[in-house]
């Protein structure tokens, strides 16, 4: 077999690349379940009728097939009973919801970090397989406007304690932005007639900037002042203190407006105890998410130094997105992006692992005949919680420090003939006695540490 | 949407059952990880070229390929380059060695935790999804026998860990039967001639039993003497202590034999001090593994009490999957079926976590105004570790109190109008003072236990 060569989209990571991921979901997991959250998981694939619900996403799905179903050769590929790879999951959990309702606690939190597929243009922070970390809260019927800002507050909580950098998270309000559209005589939904095409045109603008935004609107028939309403909202950048100032100065009044701006208000107003070195909490109104299944409440975050990455942790409230035929099913939740986030750091050095193993110690083996004993001094490390593994041969001691060494072990033990014990941290070349009942290294060796980098 | 139903062979756990398996992934985890092994994981998909080199795999291989590429007009699938679903993780972990060969410290130890597809018709204990746990080693060049021992106590040791029945882990060795077998007149090799013929029939004893065998055996063209000679060997079972006197009591002699039986006495020998009533290590000279990719020792893996749903947790020697057309990276790993193990358990209740929730707490808020007294309350018992959730609603108490309840939370904290605090032990009744700067659970309610069932 010749070597193989990576595919492109697919990033697999190194060891030491690998500890800095698992840090940052054992933190996630940790933050999410001291806040009440379930973890589930849900099967990789799903019945294309599930996942093309929402239209559009087509492009992007991985279709999945038995090979011995011989169905290649019967032209049905394609149906709706097909299987595809699940592409985000907030779609597998409002399936999920709904299959298992009655055997759940409303309302219902659960954290899901799973691995997605989407077949996109592979780039930098764009990847064909990556795993999320979803929170979701979901209720039978209605769901209160509280749980918006614990979204918020959870995720925020996680990213402070991450080794990220710090963040920006920015929240609108799509019954704001509807309510505002409305009020200055637009007509339609968020799909459809004038106030569609006004928040798809808003939508470009990062990419083609405010005098594009207003060529736009100019084509969907928008008149200049209306137009000119449609920017200034989209520019408005806002705390809790100054919100209702700056979206009141626009001069334009609407019911559905005063209903998403109480609510964008209450999330701003209940995250004012993030650390804000850490993670920032905005009303960027600009922000209106790509999917269209969200209705109310919605977050972007973007990492300060990062922008160009796009968004890694978005998500917002879906009112219709779960439905049994009997029931409706409420939700809100916010998705971060781990590989999307994470790989960037690693390429550029912005994170690190201390050492590229868990092994804290390597035991000598004088001799092949000696192996058995290195073994029970192991076993007795390992009792207490040190990560330790016995040199795989027994050649010269010179050449099974090296061994450690190279692979970013810090300490290697030796038994010597008389029975007693020795350890040598291999950075610094002291040894000294040991007992191997009780010796550990120093706390910061004791496990892999993971930094932010230089 | 009218409700989905459940896809045959794709579970999915409530989150009472994941917390089982949350619970079995951690034990395993840090076993692995105190005997040295890096975590990696592949990505999902593999080239149809790098799956399907060892052949009959076929029939159970997923396909993958985007909906938006239109290939499924141009009747190209089931080339080589077509992407497949990975079927377990020993070749994507051959593969990932080869391409990272340069990067990697060798012997290397990993530790593997990922699902895997196969499209076999589904039942209990085989799944069409499902997820694995896997160790191996491997080096470049060769690889020492005791390795072939540690991958036996590592696993053996998790296993004791675990909340499993006891198992008996048995042993065999592919290059003491085909010497065996080399022995009684017979040729070929583990897959072709009267070798491979002899092996795949024994293979079968447990289905068709020794006269189903021995019928199998004279189709091939055995004599009588060579048929006996053989299902008598596959009869053995045998402790490190008589191992060898009941294999040279068969009267066979070859040097292939004595290679192997050196080599499965040495992985015996090596194990016997894990717990004999939780994981009991025998040599069964009938374990042969269907993959044809072992080369020497084998391992396979069953519950007691359990045994029909055959091997949880089986592997080997493999001294020729990895090769980079430079370089062989021969490797021994053993493999857990996570899934097919716990998911019959939890099925029949003989598994359990004490709660469905990782809350320990849930803070009354006396009315909406109050919430963030509550937000404050909760955050205060975060920070000590104490999974919190705030309540939904400001109903009143007795509802908020079977809120908990029914989610099976244990307490229920009441901040009081004067600025003090009470929390009730909803399953006592208790109420008492408490501060939110200092109080916990007791020590068994801080997170959900996982405890073998009735």
């Amino acid at each position: 077999m010749a070597r193989p060569t990576p595919l492109s989209g697919f990033p697999e990571l190194l060891p030491q690349a690998r500890l800095v991921e698992q840090h940052v979901l054992d933190v996630l997991r940790e933050v999410f379940e001291l806040h009440g959250f379930s973890s589930i998981e849900t099967r990789a694939v799903e019945p294309l009728s599930v996942l093309l619900r929402k239209g559009e996403i087509d492009k992007e799905v991985y279709g999945v097939r038995r090979l011995a179903d011989g169905a290649d050769d019967t032209g049905e590929r394609g149906s709706a009973d097909d299987l595809a790879l699940h592409f985000d999951l907030t779609v597998p959990f409002a399936r999920y919801v709904t299959e298992n309702a009655g055997h759940l606690q409303f309302p219902f939190r659960r954290y899901q970090v799973q691995k997605v597929w989407r077949g996109e243009r592979p780039q930098e922070g764009r990847y064909r397989e990556f795993t999320q970390a979803d929170i979701d809260v979901v209720d039978r019927g209605s769901l209160a406007v509280h749980h918006d800002a614990d979204m918020a507050r959870v995720m925020g909580e996680a990213l402070a304690r991450l080794p990220l950098p710090g963040v920006t998270l920015q929240v609108n309000n799509r019954r704001l932005v509807e309510g505002f559209y409305r009020g200055l005589g637009l007509e339609g939904d968020v799909l459809t007639g004038s106030i569609g095409a006004t928040m798809r045109a808003v939508d470009k603008l990062d990419k083609v900037g405010a005098r594009g935004v207003a060529d736009l609107l100019a084509q969907a028939g928008l008149t200049r002042a209306q137009a000119d309403g449609a920017l200034g909202l989209a520019q408005v950048r806002a705390g809790a203190g100054d919100l209702v100032g700056s979206v009141r100065a626009l001069g334009v009044a609407h019911e559905l407006l005063d209903q998403g701006l109480e609510e964008l208000l209450a999330v701003l107003t209940a995250v004012d105890d993030l650390p804000a070195d850490r993670v920032a909490v905005v009303a960027d109104l600009s922000v209106a998410r790509g999917l269209d299944y969200y209705t109310g409440t919605v977050y972007e975050t973007r990492m300060r130094g990062w922008e160009s990455l796009g968004s890694i942790c978005s998500g917002g409230r879906y009112d219709a997105l779960a439905d049994d035929g009997r029931d409706v099913y409420p939700g809100v939740g916010i998705s971060l992006g781990v590989t999307r986030a994470i790989i960037p750091l690693l390429g550029r050095g912005a994170v690190r692992a201390s050492r590229p193993t868990p092994t804290a110690v390597v035991v000598a083996v004088a001799d092949e005949a000696h192996r058995r004993e290195a073994d029970r001094v192991a076993a007795q490390l390992r009792a207490r919680g040190v990560a330790t593994e016995v040199s795989p041969t027994a050649a010269r001691f010179g050449k099974q420090i090296r061994f450690a060494d190279r692979r970013g072990v810090p300490f290697v033990w030796f038994p010597q003939e008389d029975g007693s014990h020795e350890v040598k941290d291999i950075r610094s070349g002291e040894q000294v006695a040991a007992d191997p009942e009780s010796w550990l290294p120093p706390a910061e060796d004791l496990r892999p540490t993971v930094v932010a980098g230089d």
